[in-house]
């Protein structure tokens, strides 16, 4: 049987400025240990700003998206402009501000903010074609901001100012903790907080394993 | 009881300039799941260059090696000259071409290169002081480059050049597989070649959560 195609969707390599790289490197092991392929990609784009990890100031320089998140894929990469969601089962994004600066405007303008065209016909189609769809930390964000008009039930953790900020514009938000997840039946999408609440890697590898086995489940 | 408190030795943040980003979070992963404590440290310098991860070509770009290590880090990172040995059971070097680039000149120069000082002087304290050493992938060379008075017994994957370099300055090789650690009991130096063999993140996972296990063990 051939293996199922999970998509994994990066916006960067960093937790400030890209993807959370801790949550991607166990989104890639638990798609492989489960059997799965990963299928990377991310938006060929400039990232909003660069912010140095020592320091947490930004630095005068600009870095495109995809050509950062192929540090995480160690190469093995796609524009998102490529991505045929038709051969692909699934799609998880991982968290990083990343998820919230360069897929959507949700960290800088929060959900009025626009999401990015390409991120936003991408999950609209997998919603469409009934695909699963998993997010992790702050990537929920950009999710409810694509899809509310669907209403979907997420989980982002446990600041009120971010769940207020979602429950405006029309999003269920269901509590969690770091090793639960969220399961929106009706629309098939998997959330867990991660590094929202964390605060360790073993804790969010505990989430993030239960998610991508839902997820691949749900494939079924 | 204390944690037990494991050096994780980084080199900037991608496979082909810096640390390997899987084989380091998953060292981060397999520590804290032994309830032990990551201390994360890379040298202040210049990567040896910079390579755009998409189409492997160089860049011209600068960036510093504690810098993009961060990344990996989420900003938990210290200098290595901040680094005391003595308030440290152990330290770790994952792998990635940065191993061999940033903290020694193995890539561009074979074993004749030479060693970052910094690197080679707390690789030294570690062994006088008779902690356990772990070296992931291709970071065994530059750690045999550097103890190379001491014979030391590593595996480096199974390319004979490789080896046969390491072989020519007095190094002892192990073959192992991806799932397996070469233990030099002598030394207290433990091996495991993740991508040198690899070929995925589930099989990597395998040999490094070893390596960790054995390096905690030996703290004991």
């Amino acid at each position: 049987m051939d293996k199922k195609k999970i998509g994994v969707l990066l916006s960067g390599c960093g937790v400030f400025d890209g993807t959370e790289i801790h949550e991607s490197v166990l989104t890639l092991l638990f798609i492989d240990q489960a059997g799965a392929e990963a299928v990377c990609f991310a938006p060929d784009i400039d990232q909003a700003h660069v912010i140095n990890h020592l320091t947490q100031q930004e630095e005068k320089e600009t870095r495109n998206v995809l050509v950062e998140s192929a540090r995480i894929a160690r190469g093995e990469i796609q524009s998102i402009n490529d991505v045929d969601v038709a051969k692909l089962d699934a799609v998880i994004l991982p968290g990083g501000f990343g998820a919230a600066k360069n897929l959507s405007e949700f960290a800088f303008k929060g959900p009025q903010g626009e999401v990015n065209k390409d991120v936003a016909a991408l999950l609209e189609k997998v919603i469409e074609a009934k695909k699963p769809l998993g997010a992790l930390c702050i990537a929920p964000a950009t999710v409810g901001m694509a899809l509310k008009d669907k209403s979907p039930e997420l989980t982002i953790g446990c600041e009120e100012g971010i769940i207020g900020a979602l429950e405006s514009i029309g999003v269920k938000h269901a509590l969690c903790k770091v090793d639960e997840i969220a399961v929106d039946e009706k629309n098939r999408i998997v959330t867990s907080p991660a590094y929202m609440i964390g605060p360790g890697i073993a804790d969010v590898a505990k989430g993030i394993k239960k998610l991508v086995e839902k997820v691949i489940e749900m494939t079924q």
